[in-house]
């Protein structure tokens, strides 16, 4: 059974509030898959019409329920959405297959839908056959009890060693009709998205056709998801769904077909600050997490070059253990910076600390004044800034610290 | 300050006898940079005629140290070696350049050589300028008192984080002459290497071309300092040095000038053995180890993917945590296999805990017993074996655990 562990210095003090979309109705449950006494299953119901976009995990050792999602993307027709905690059914083989085959089944009986119109997504360990029986009498249950008001609910049925349940909403205009997004995520450990995050959903009334959707999401997810780190592991499981009703079509906003149509525009925008939103969420609960770390890289050959050196320095157990101890070791970015692989002009290289320019021309600052450094790096909010010298390519990174509770979280996990 | 910490568990009861090579001196000395009441300063004398080659770290970010020894690997003629400990004259700009070229010259004068001929080494403190003159008068009386037989000083004055000194020798034939090779080693934490690990210092009598010398360390590097790793930090000081000061031709040893030459098969195959042994030493003395994970790694690509693919494993903050617990957390040994990029087949993968056959085919093993995985993995050497089903290659890489330990080293190490 998972450990209470110590709530993140950066859990919300006030859960946002998410506005009900029309015709998406939640249910939640105890299915006992690992947790007792909490809700480890969300069943989310979309009207007819959904379209659904999204990115899964590069891993290749991808999960069978991620498996299952890149199928049903292909065409993008969503009706429902089953996710659990406690068992990622990954690398459980033709069972694990069958374990989603049979959960898609059961919903679809629940949804009235075709079982290819049920997303599916699980987190926990790795490993283990989920038992997918355990579903078949609850979804029929669920879907009859779904509400659209549940959405606090569903954020906590899918957490794992999450300390606080991740909520974002942004509104917005297409044409000039307002639609709403609505976002849940979970993610704690395991961190360092490749595609997208361990679990995200997006859910939107905007009428949006699901290869723009895609589109959109793909565009967003390098520097928001793909952008933050806790401990470099990416997960088997990371999923980013979005699910658009349509809703608003009925109030006259305009259809979008395609991600670059310039009614998209604002819809775009609304979008990355969401993800960037749930991704920011998801780094602040980081295990173990005490002091976050924001990372702007400049200088570097290309964006992507950035976001490379950003992640270097974000996943360095040096830099991060500094940075818990409240070290302001800036020794310890040169390095990370040397060792990514990424171009960079050593005796160019510029460092900050918040305001502090603590090194430049590949050295010390003539005016540093460690003092101010430490006091700075005690803080609980640190900004690294770093001019790698030898171009236009900018990126920020998101990580957490690496402190003693995230080796006690992780020494111990399963047991 | 540096703490005293836990000695690694894996400290050899004794240390490594090491015969001295004729005309080798060494001497050890206090100059202070950093550390009190110990020795700080290694200064090695070659006999006219050594050769010398090696590898250096492929940072981006590398130390004067680093620069100018590779100057001097070009024409590989060796009279000297200074290395220091404490402070890694790295970032440290054109000061650093200029306290490389004072410690030469110094050292030249006290070793009656050209400046050219001395090598130099560095590590500590990265971003604080090097006071070379502290050397200035040291050098000569270390010349003065130098011996053949200070061998265990020698590991000692280098030592930074190191819970014990490390050092190995090997005996071989070069044609029916017997021939030496000598090795000290430091590194602890920030190893990762990618040439070479942080100081690794060999010499032997046998007569061998400089350039050969080069290509033999570039042979063996990838099989041994380039397969461990304590935290997946790349230094900006790695160094490995070889210094062959050719003694052994006066017994009749052929000189080697080539090192694909037959002669030299033997000598090859000794000085990879003694590499790996150093590079032993090095990770089993990695920063708050308390377990050694070997992580044998073979159906990969190439040998290449499956160092990687090790690599992956050997760096992933959970599996090294999980391992740290006595926890058998299968699960994420498949994430790690998952997330590195390399060809793996995910329904072909097998993974064992020693002779523990966990997975295979893409799921658990029918026969995979839970407690006798756990019991495994409480031990003090965990072996892991991949298969990752898709091709021939191999590779074996070592790693250390992730500890409180390494936290408690790492928050505060230069306070």
């Amino acid at each position: 059974m998972a450990k209470i562990h110590k709530v993140s210095p950066f859990a919300p003090k006030e859960l946002a509030v998410l506005p009900p979309i029309a015709g998406v109705r939640l249910a939640t449950a105890e299915a006992g898959i690992k947790y007792a006494n909490r809700t480890d299953v969300l069943f989310a119901l979309f009207p007819e019409g959904t379209n659904s976009g999204g990115v899964l995990t590069r891993s290749k050792t991808a999960s069978a329920p991620v498996e299952w999602c890149r199928k049903q993307l292909a065409h993008g027709n969503a009706r429902a959405l089953v996710v659990n905690s406690g068992n990622a059914n990954a690398f459980t083989g033709w069972r694990g297959k069958e374990a989603v085959e049979a959960t898609a089944r059961y919903a679809a009986s629940a949804a009235d839908c075709d079982a290819n119109q049920v997303f599916v997504a699980s987190t926990g360990v790795i490993g283990e056959p989920l038992d997918a029986s355990r579903f078949k009498d609850l979804l029929g249950a669920m879907a009859r009890d779904a509400r659209e008001d549940l959405w606090p609910e569903a954020a906590r049925a899918i957490m794992t060693t999450d300390t606080y349940p991740k909520l974002a909403t942004k509104r917005t205009l297409i044409g000039e009709v307002p639609v709403t997004l609505n976002g849940i995520a979970k993610g704690s450990g395991m961190i360092a998205p490749d595609m997208a995050t361990m679990l995200a959903f997006v859910v939107t009334d905007a009428p949006i056709d699901a290869r723009a959707l895609t589109k959109l999401c793909q565009r967003h997810v390098q520097q928001t998801f793909n952008s933050i780190t806790v401990d470099g592991d990416t997960s088997t499981s990371d999923t980013l769904l979005v699910f658009a009703t349509g809703g608003a079509a009925t109030a006259g906003a305009p259809r979008i077909m395609d991600a670059d149509d310039p009614e998209a525009a604002l819809f775009s925008g609304a979008l990355l600050a969401l993800m960037r939103e749930l991704a920011l969420q998801v780094v602040k609960d980081g295990e173990g997490i005490s002091k976050l770390m924001t990372i702007h890289v400049e200088g570097a050959e290309s964006d992507e070059a950035a976001r490379r050196i950003g992640l270097a320095i974000g996943n360095s157990p040096l830099v991060k253990t500094a940075i818990a101890g409240g070290d302001a070791n800036w020794g310890r970015i040169i390095m990370a910076v040397g060792k990514c692989g990424e171009a960079a002009d050593r005796d160019r290289l510029s460092i900050w600390f918040g305001d502090i320019h603590v090194a430049r021309e590949g050295m010390r600052h003539p005016d540093y004044n460690e003092a101010a450094a430490t006091e700075y790096v005690k803080g609980r909010q640190i900004d690294i800034r770093v001019d790698a010298g030898v171009g236009q390519g900018r990126a920020t990174v998101w990580a957490s610290d690496l402190t003693h509770d995230y080796i006690a979280i992780n020494a111990d996990y399963r047991s």
